[in-house]
């Protein structure tokens, strides 16, 4: 099920994207191919999808979190863009492809992970983009922003990068991913509630531990999968965080003790959901497929 | 009279900006000092006093200005970081100082850069920093999104590094600059309109004609002084645009003619101001001292 749904969202998200992309100036093409390059890899979508899951376990029309959805896929992808470079984690492959500072040049690949990050915001305060009033659009700034920012994501790629040859215990490993991931993927619940338009506190609070709980266990299973994928499943070269010296929950805890702490997680997740109907029948199958999907 | 306006307003915001970093983790403490590094190193805060004098210009409060004038001068901290990368234009020394990359690291720089730009954004949305309407502040976040994205500043870098080396006609340099520099130098200048809560049609057109002259005289000024200025006063290496072969006003007019469009410019910019009474003289203070600097 969560695959048809996921289908849904790429297609609903990606529409929306594309209508985001039209140069304004000829000179401006290389630029604008390096964004779609960026944006339109063949990517999963998680962070649309959890936008849309949430907005619809509230009641929401999923067609008012599509300017949500776009500004949370274009931080995301943004921040691949960044990591890939030769100074972060000196990536090649991504998904299979080329990273864009290879497809195109490093100098390509910085400009086009700020514009990414600009639009996103673009994206959400524009009325044109986001069918909502004033007071909502701001939240989503707000929520957006902060979650990008040094201290969110951006403050968790500086905590990774300052920690690698590092011995982290368990506790400083999950300051790093709550930051890292976690910000990111707690801002897409939060969005998509709020596209609802009909999130009150409880509903927020127990999204707010749901989303904690996957984001966790997304990181988790990614460290798995380093360990247990080949490069081809994976898409991008497999051991590198090891290669690398990187902390890992596998590393940490051992891989057996680290497969039954994102099970745990998928739990904690699930039993954050129970107060809420059928229609968060999505955010439930997407706990479920984070610590089973094998890339 | 402008150098005791520029301390100022200086002062008014670096004191707003120094309120915004305070690192929610110890982990994240040379994030933040690469952050106040890039943002604290006797930049003279032309795009803040913009802000400041066009809010004035309308009889606005400056203090309700500080977001605004934080959240520009952030983009532009965060735009000479990535743009003084070894992928770019390759540069040690900004202003006399290391640049952010050769102080810390390129990883370091390159986040920084990516968090100056979060920050700004969540400054203009937040209303514990910027005191007005959600329509106001939404208006601004807008205006300042597209000011820094593909259609303005990213893609007036993305232009310029597409163009070293290339023969460009002053048309084709006009739209590198108007992106380039004069995208932010435009959106301050409407920013600061938009502060003082009292912009017509009328007051928000002139100010736009004065904001497109001064952008591009700061632009041509810098070309000029990029020939004829030392290392030293300049605080940055002399006759690098030379070096890299990039298209320059003097390089396509000459010398002498890039000064007298330089003056041209600087007296359309007060010609568009004449509606305006005695408020608006830090603005034309500007516009003189911009074609008057040494550095």
């Amino acid at each position: 099920m969560i695959a048809g749904y996921q289908i849904q969202c790429q297609d609903r998200v990606d529409s929306a994207l594309n209508r985001l992309f039209s140069p304004t100036q000829p000179e401006l093409e290389r630029l604008y191919q390096a964004m779609r390059y960026s944006l339109f890899n063949g990517g999963k979508r998680v962070r649309p999808l959890l936008v849309y899951a949430a907005c619809e376990a509230l009641g929401g029309e999923p067609e008012r979190a599509n300017a949500a959805a776009c500004a949370v896929e274009l931080i995301h992808a943004y921040s691949l863009v960044h990591d890939d470079l030769p100074a972060m984690d000196d990536d090649d492959l991504r998904r299979g492809q080329p990273t864009t500072h290879i497809a195109f040049d490093e100098a390509c690949a910085i400009l086009a992970g700020d514009g990414l990050q600009s639009l996103a915001f673009e994206v959400l305060a524009d009325a044109a983009h986001n069918p909502h009033g004033a007071e909502l659009r701001l939240a989503m700034v707000s929520t957006l922003a902060r979650a990008a920012g040094p201290a969110g994501m951006v403050g968790g790629q500086a905590i990774d990068l300052g920690s690698v040859g590092q011995q982290l215990d368990q506790g400083a490993l999950e300051i790093m991913h709550r930051h890292k991931t976690g910000a990111l993927i707690e801002a897409s619940v939060q969005l998509g509630a709020l596209a609802s338009g009909q999130a009150d506190e409880h509903a927020l609070k127990a999204l707010h531990t749901y989303a904690r709980a996957i984001g966790l266990a997304f990181q988790v299973q990614d460290d798995i999968l380093d360990v247990e994928s080949d490069t081809a499943t994976l898409g991008k070269t497999q051991g590198k965080d090891q290669a690398h010296d990187k902390p890992t929950y596998p590393a940490l805890l051992g891989l057996d003790a680290a497969k039954t702490y994102a099970l745990e997680l998928r739990d904690q997740a699930l039993h954050a959901l129970r107060p809420f109907d059928q229609a968060a029948e999505p955010l439930r199958e997407l706990a479920r497929y984070i610590v089973e999907r094998r890339s």
